[in-house]
């Protein structure tokens, strides 16, 4: 932390605050300018509570100078951590396509989209089970059933299955039924779910929030880890902005900042960042070429007809088309589909 | 719903989409342009799924046309809605004053700082026990053992006490312990909690998201309406920009635009918005000149020593000032304290 | 600055950040800690570029920690500026209500415009004569002509005018009809033209930019007040936030904020802010409840007719209704209309 | 346009509203629906004030329908706009790469910038002569000398210039030493200047504004493209988002959207983007993935000295490794550098 004064604080007020850091147990570094001093305050700054003396007569303000999350650190684990799901390798040289419905309405639509994506190159099926809608009138997803659904084809088409938790009380189902747990945009602020899959052996795909910040997001996997799951996959699905053309703006820069930051994997959603089929061929191609280690994808077989989300879903043609595009992209950065 | 047509649409493309909105039960109504083909279409939009149209060929845009709400609407309901908390009236001429601690420290700290805050003029003590922290390494709260605290002191001192919820398994504390439900900004989108809440009879504060349109805030409200519970509050606590002098940036605009909508009442949370105690007054005179039925405000006996949230807590001395001129601007608007 | 290094920083990379820092003529104060380094400069921030030292091998980030601006900072000049337009007082415990059409357009709309505000309370004109309009096609003011109307209007009502400049080539027209210039929203960042009107003895009102934080919008006011013109409004109209149901979001704590970090008077302008006449009263009232020192509102004799901004103008009798309401609140916070 | 009705509206407040629309010389088509009445306006919105409606009482809303842009519509003209610069070619396969310092600093920092940048593949030269800068007290460029070097250096490597200008008064300059006029994100919105700018014949390259949506930046387009100059080049270069890691957030969504919606060639800038240059060249190829015609970065044969925007500028080595990535993604996409 670094602690800066007033130009008006009084030599009382400085010395109170460097009486506080030696309370906290923590060594002041005090360097006095003309015009102001600066107290700098080496040791864990997590665990104290320096931020508080922004109250104090005499301080202007306190800057964090560490990151506030550990275990996801690069510093604490420089080399990528690639995860496992039943064989299908996260964050290594091959990317990891994940594609499917967005809810799973019947078992017969779910086999028949499972089956196109995986002769596309999808290598996971995604299929939403419990569906976190805006409106309390939209379908809320076929729950248990559709999870025994998803599950089911799963193993018929050897794809291992991701498909989204948005309750605690839903941890015996998922620790069942699913193979990747999602936890969605709207869920990245609930800390309790976080925890609750922390203690699972499941990998987690951790979808950014809306409105999360990246320091904020990476503090979100570091509630997973720290309770013992290093499997997480991060997850950048388009953040909100002033914009209206797209449902969400994709920042695709935040893959090379994570990649800077920490070693865990980095996915792509071009889907629901756009919310229009037409742009998520090209996202999907910009989210390879910055470097991500893999897409997710939603691809019905009549999205005209689909219960949710149909106005960005993809045709079997489409995704087939999509595909060709992104292996070529992939190639270009070094990468394999 | 207006569906907007492309110049380039053919009369087969249009007849197609005329013929799914009558597959749908609903009534087309074409308006052919020059240039364009424009079709309302009149009905109940939320069942219907012509969003999907979208997808079609030859389809523009859709446009829905009417609110995606209904009982929160004041189209549902004309008059306003005053929440009966245990005798203290939210909505009426007399606003709502909400302080207290961030979080449940002691029984001693926030006995001291609810005789404060009554003395003041509070009507509500507010207190943390399950503190959704961005990091995993803060304090995470006293949980069970502060709901026990803060309900002792609630009725020792005569005030209903507000909390947050952050989990639906622990519905049965609050209704044991509590007397309005929190629902903190980043649950607002945890909609499994808004049902378990709109399954309970106790009244509930519901915050607006960080990165929520007041569509999306009063579509969560309809979540826990829809289940049956009509005692919601809204609360305005700050949205996400680009703006960093502030932690939020207090939507004041809110006030008008949701009395405007809705029906419910809507306070004010001037502490998590500014970020800053030197803000907290002039928001808060702000929120009631702007039509504020009330404030929810943290109050510390020593903020410096606080476990959560000390930058923006208020000491006692601060928060009578602040009272004193919250009051003249209730006046100034038609409105007791 | 503090220059924070990274962990993994080599002797011979801090060597280099202390020699680098030493030839710009400044002092470096080194805190080496366990796990990282961290450098202290101190010294006239601005003309040095310590910035640079980001690309430097070794060096995770440069933090300024003064404030970039000098002439309009509370530091330079603790007293609060009063702007003396004519005889009214901008900044000082009587509140400064600036009214008038969003555009001029004829001489009569102009004059009953002028004569209502004044019986209201306001005691400058406001009217555009060349306005910047989003689309080529909308109309673009009776520029000269206007000019001229509006500085015939004020005198023969006693009110100064303020009106939009938009082209430094307009500056003798300015300095002709004008007594107030006022600096747009889009105009903010024109740099050449804040260098203009700082030449220029005519107090300057400086709208801040849609998306300025408030350290760009004081920087923005730095341009104007170090070329020599002290007399300088700032005005808050709104940020662009991700919320559609407001035009702008009107920004309040901006106004604290401004007043902590500067001398300078600041307005609000809530007609611009909201886009919609229903929100113009409360946010006026919100805006002096927060600490402004004025307003700037559009009211027109038929909103419906207006050639610009129709949905926001205020009719008379709406405006007369806002007043006694705004002047409520003026005597609640300790000031006058 | 479609007026909205509220479902209280009168008889008599449609009758005035439908009369309202034909005085305006447009056709009313009114629906009837069992809860409102809807009126669809067909004709040219721009010229009509249908938007003041919605001060009319009854009148819910008024949502406009056609795109409010012409001539750099797709409808307008569907073939893609090439723009010529001196035989390099923007908008067709070949990708145009323009590379160069942020400043013009010397004569020998620039011609060896520019050998160097061509030798890697960048058509045309940038260096900016007239720097628009935040700080009055930062270095504000060389100005018409720098416009002198830069003009000579192109002419002598045989490359087009490209430099930004910022005033009005300075058209005669750039008429007589650039090749390509650009007008940056903060002038985006000084109509005056598009105005300009759009009746000379010199190519213009338009950077979005950092606040800007979609339509405004085609707006923008349109001032100059309805002077009469349609050598316009669009650039994404970063909108202004709530995330601090990175200076702007690149939107590279809106390539693929402009390119639905305009026949105007789009670059993308992601030096200003990100604002560290170890992110340029993941974001240059997401750039070219997504389907830009070009890239605009800054290159400096040593950032750690330069006098402006150190921080992101290239070094040589650097982007001749950007423009080897940036070559396979072009091929993949099947474009050629």
């Amino acid at each position: 932390m670094i602690i800066v004064l007033k130009p008006s604080a009084t030599k009382k007020q400085v010395d109170h605050v460097i009486e506080r850091v030696k309370q906290l147990g923590l060594k002041p570094m005090v360097s006095r300018g003309t015009e102001r001093t600066i107290i700098g305050v080496i040791g864990p700054e997590d665990i104290l509570r320096v931020k508080n003396l922004e109250v104090v007569e005499g301080v202007e303000q306190v800057m964090p100078v560490l990151q506030p999350y550990r275990m996801v650190s690069k510093e604490f684990k420089p080399k990528s951590t690639v995860v496992n799901v039943k064989g299908v390798k996260i964050g290594g040289k091959k990317l990891a396509i994940m594609a499917g419905p967005d809810s799973v309405e019947t078992y017969d639509m779910v086999m028949n989209t499972a089956k196109a994506v995986k002769r596309c190159g999808a290598s996971i099926l995604r299929g939403g089970a419990f569906k976190p809608r805006t409106s309390p009138y939209s379908f809320q997803g076929l729950r248990e059933e559709g999870m025994r659904i998803l599950h089911e084809i799963g193993q018929k088409t050897q794809m291992p299955v991701i498909t989204e938790m948005v309750d605690t009380r839903d941890i015996d189902l998922f620790e069942k039924y699913a193979d990747v747990i999602q936890i969605g945009a709207r869920n990245m602020h609930n800390f309790e779910l976080l925890k609750v899959v922390g203690k699972s052996k499941k990998p987690v795909l951790l979808k950014r929030g809306l409105a999360a910040t990246i320091d904020e997001f990476l503090l979100a996997a570091e509630y997973i880890v720290s309770q013992g799951n290093f499997n997480v996959i991060l997850c950048e699905r388009g953040i909100r902005t002033f914009e209206p053309k797209t449902r969400f703006t994709l920042d695709v820069s935040a893959v090379p900042v994570i990649k800077k930051l920490s070693h865990l994997p980095v996915v792509i959603d071009p889907s629901h960042a756009s919310g229009t089929w037409e742009y998520v061929a090209p996202l999907a191609r910009a989210g390879i070429a910055v470097g991500a280690d893999g897409l997710i994808m939603e691809v019905h077989p009549n999205p005209e007809e689909a219960l949710c989300d149909g106005p960005h879903s993809l045709t079997f043609k489409n995704f087939k088309t999509l595909m060709q595009g992104v292996t070529k992209v992939a190639e270009a950065v070094g990468r394999t589909v």
